[in-house]
């Protein structure tokens, strides 16, 4: 029996909720993965992550390699024990950061060269390499190398991107099976390697790449890449519309780098099963906090003096306690507490935001409840 | 009923553990008080310094005047409320501060003119103006404004500065007096006045100085200031020696300032029950770390695969989880949990000491404990 099992509990429309079952542990779905990009969630310590009832977070293959070496993550045990997060751990694979360099690379059909962005080395990333990484780090899923492209690309490049990205899933997938005997992570336990859908804004590429890589194999989860970098959010919300048709019902998806609220509860109710985003510990570092009725700058004259929390409906460790007035003061003094408070709030908001949406799933509440929900956070931003 | 009381539970040499009550509750001397400069012990949350056993923590009157000001902090309710401490504040009174800065200031016997090192602007600190901003932000215990000198000052410049701080304490004294019926604090608990003990590296100024203090009225505890200040520990040790002959036995004596682990073992050995320093702290966030065996500089290149936690005999939050190799990787990529876990870590390693120190005063082995204690940490620097 597989290590990797994702169970259907409720169904609503196009949402789903349910459960992904990984060696190290379960993740119930909808689910946001905080993100924790070089093997720590930025101003947040992984005891902070567990009492907010996060079970699943990200770390970034590309980052990880560069720095502090996948081999010595492996030479430590991996990267459950290297960071001591003892739950599910997904690793991205590196496409979107290589693609993200403003300079310095080629593509082949090979692979990609570039420099990396700490020391100017010179690397040459192939999904076979790409796989190898990811298995000296050893999370529970590794993602497969894309090609990625921006939002807006016209179909050619799109077709071209996508193409690739299937042809390298399968090399991906060769390696992985080729080194199956070893490939269970750094420590010992078994991996999963999810390919992952481009294609752009472009309907039939997607759907092309979905069956195609269904085609390929039995996978245990699929990718949704390529979206919220840049398109516009119908053409995002198009594509979501239409993706799971083309996608087996009985495996997680996972919309990769989203996202922000409001894109959440949009994709859920499209049937989206999880997500990344490093907005929220980015946002929190620069003094943003999400709440019910929009974004609130913590830096603003106004809450010099407001002692209400960030938001009066959450229940995180920074609104139970304290007030925006000290945030506000800490935020001004510079001061790291600021910092963790907001990033530890805005990821206790998305994973509050999914968990609840997981309720109305189950409920049979989801349309209602998304539309109230997304009413009041696009009406009342500056009601606070 | 005094809200304040310091009983002395055992004695060791010039030794001595006791209690010491405040209207936010005890604080068990000898005791480290971590400093919260701006209302936040730099990294940390206040749960982290409740878990750790923190007792009575510090802030600045000086730095908290100029931002968010004391009008604010006691607009929000003083400072236990504002950062949500509920045990006991001391607030320094600034004195400190004002003589460091390095140009821009007139003293007088009035008070002292100085910039803002935020925005310029002019202020006049004068004992009076500095017990209303310490009664606006409501701490336990204010200490009078002094005049700090140089570590190793001559007589004439010690004697001139000490007998200032004295008619200051005078003054300070007679405003905390003139306001009692308004003297409490901002969440309305009544507030303690402690003198500062100058007098340089000069013993008959220190003992003339303690003696005209004590005379003076029957305080709740006595500071000794301008020590740590760039003399020789020779010197310091040395005032120590002495001082304590000419303070009430009954009253706790606070090391202003002091400091690093060797220093307050030698200092509980002379009898000082209080000790504040920013040094585990501002010595976390630049990578170093306590150890019985000395400093350890997390950011060597030794320790890239260190799987040992800072110290192995340590129990604070960091090193019951995470390793040398680990907390290096967070420094060298400069992550926020790095420097929050080097925090931690000092701060913990401090409130232990003491906690230790007291638990060898009453058990009378305090002499053979330090001695051995010493020791270790000055030999074996180089041995991690």
């Amino acid at each position: 029996m597989s290590s990797f099992l994702f169970t259907i509990a409720g169904e609503c429309g196009a949402a789903r909720s349910g459960v992904f079952t990984t060696p190290h542990g379960e993740v119930a779905t909808p689910a946001f993965m905080p993100v924790g990009t070089l093997a720590t969630v930025k101003a947040l310590d992984p005891s902070e992550l567990t009492a907010m009832g996060a079970t699943m977070i990200l770390a970034n293959a590309y980052h990880l390699h560069l720095r502090p070496g996948d081999d010595l993550v492996k030479e430590m045990g991996g990267l459950h024990r290297f960071m001591r997060w003892d739950g599910p751990i997904l690793t991205d694979s590196g496409g979107f950061q290589v693609f993200s360099l403003p300079t310095l690379r080629k593509i082949t059909e090979e692979g990609v060269e570039f420099q990396s962005h700490i020391d100017g080395s010179r690397r040459f990333f192939t999904p076979e390499t790409v796989i190898r990484i990811q298995q000296n780090l050893g999370a529970d899923v590794m993602m497969q190398f894309d090609h990625v492209i921006p939002g807006q690309s016209e179909e050619n490049l799109a077709r071209d991107a996508s193409e690739r990205s299937i042809r390298w899933a399968a090399r991906c997938l060769g390696e992985f099976e080729r080194t199956a005997a070893e490939s269970s992570g750094a420590d010992g336990q078994p991996q999963a390697l999810f390919p992952i859908v481009q294609g752009g804004i472009h309907a039939h590429l997607r759907s092309e790449a979905a069956r195609t890589l269904t085609d390929m194999h039995d996978w245990h989860g699929f990718g949704i890449g390529g979206l919220s970098v840049g398109e516009e959010k119908p053409a995002m919300y198009g594509i979501l519309d239409m993706i799971g048709d083309h996608l087996p019902r009985g495996r997680p998806r996972y919309l990769m780098g989203v996202g922000f609220p409001e894109d959440i509860i949009e994709a859920i109710t499209r049937g989206v099963d999880l997500f990344d985003c490093v907005a929220p510990t980015r946002m929190g570092r620069n003094g943003a906090a999400f709440t019910r009725d929009g974004r609130l700058n913590i830096k603003r004259a106004e809450y010099r003096n407001d002692p209400r929390p960030l938001d009066e409906a959450c229940d995180c460790a920074a609104c139970a306690r304290f007030s925006r007035a000290y945030i506000r003061h800490l935020f001004v003094s510079d001061e790291i507490l600021g910092h963790r408070l907001l990033s530890l709030h805005n990821v206790h908001f998305l994973l509050s935001l999914a968990r609840t949406a997981r309720h109305e799933i189950s409920s049979g509440n989801l349309d209602a409840w998304s539309l109230e929900w997304l009413a009041r956070y696009h009406s009342t931003s500056s009601a606070q």
